[in-house]
């Protein structure tokens, strides 16, 4: 068992090592909007009941410091979310944070259930790269503002627990 | 290097700190079964070989303590998977196990490969939430009962080896 | 806390314990090349921007240990990636690594963001079983020689940080 001599602090009391609170918008692909647009939908939903099941989004989102859509974003959301409940609007999120900034380089990849009628829904950080190099730690969602038919706007406090970065 | 003062176990001898035995029940829609059916293809084969390669399904799966369809759901598993062998049935996974009983609340996210001839398959725990907090381990696969064309079963066993929760 | 008695070593000085170069064959199928193809598009691209937005593919990729594609496989990766970006290419990936030889048995699972102009790109190394049993780290990928459309070679250095196996 070898400590590692490189700077990497294990959270402790459940306390993040490192907090960020982001804003990520979706603007959906409609045909007509394409100079705004960030996403788009590839499956289209099934007949298996009425809340879209099986609709399947890719998406190159901006995230923001602020909840404001004309913000410069500060990172991208790559990634993709479908729908997957039958009796109500749940969806299921896989993607990567991009920063390529001056304050941060690297990655973070998070995946987990998106259960939409709860207030705060928690996903898991699975990964991370460059200043954010082997994070793990949670991620939780709130919807931000009222959704419309093509936009929705996330706040995503990403909260992590390991931290090996230099930052 | 801070030592964690939450309870953290990290497990030794490759015995899990937490080790759940579950089954996953996965009824396809077939368009006349809305009632019943939890999952459904949201992306057709292609005709790359002659075992299913490229289709896709989504799934709002039951997850059982025992084999019987009828027990009451201790969780979801709500995710995808998808053929991609050319030669065989072969399989890949990614999903979250989501718990929300008095028993446990939280998640396990799941992903990996799923080489069905095998008798055992192990895929990856990468993350997980609440109860689950930053959990990881291993979880095996074994096909129980006979598949028909619109129903098949899983005995789960989900081996944890790293475990910061309270539960 | 209790330290791990079976062989766990954390990397130090962001020296990864474990190291391999592998290189990965993608062969899009066509329609005519079934005997050679081991990839297939699933879901076509959307009309979001010139660079193949939505498009989405699964693989059972070969993978060997130098550049040439008639080289013996040392292990499949299997899994897909698609194109989310309106103003270049710009693709993202999640599969695993699946080894099934004398040398290794057992599996790797990666995911994360593939900026093509970039001459490096890291994803994460989120979990493994079997010989990779709770593999965590980074993966680098090079694009390796020129692609054409129906075929592209990446070079990928994978990075352990935290080794547990006894490989």
């Amino acid at each position: 068992f070898i400590l590692p001599s490189f700077h990497q602090t294990l959270a402790h009391d459940k306390k993040p090592c490192k907090h960020l609170v982001l804003y990520y918008h979706d603007l959906l692909f409609t045909g007509t909007n394409e100079a705004t647009a960030t996403s788009a939908v590839v499956a289209n939903k099934t007949g298996l009941g009425a809340f879209d099941f099986g609709k399947f989004i890719i998406f190159d989102d901006p995230i923001t410091a602020d909840n404001k859509l004309v913000s410069p974003p500060v990172a991208r959301a790559q990634g993709f979310y479908f729908y997957d409940m039958k009796t109500n609007y749940n969806a299921w999120f896989s993607f990567t944070l991009v920063f390529n900034s001056t304050e941060y380089k690297g990655t973070i990849s998070i995946m987990g259930a998106d259960p939409l009628p709860s207030e705060t829904r928690d996903l898991s950080v699975v990964g991370g790269t460059g200043d954010f190099f082997m994070a793990r730690g949670v991620v939780t969602f709130r919807t931000d503002g009222k959704p419309t038919l093509t936009y929705f706007r996330l706040r995503m406090d990403v909260k992590l627990y390991e931290c090996y970065g230099t930052k």
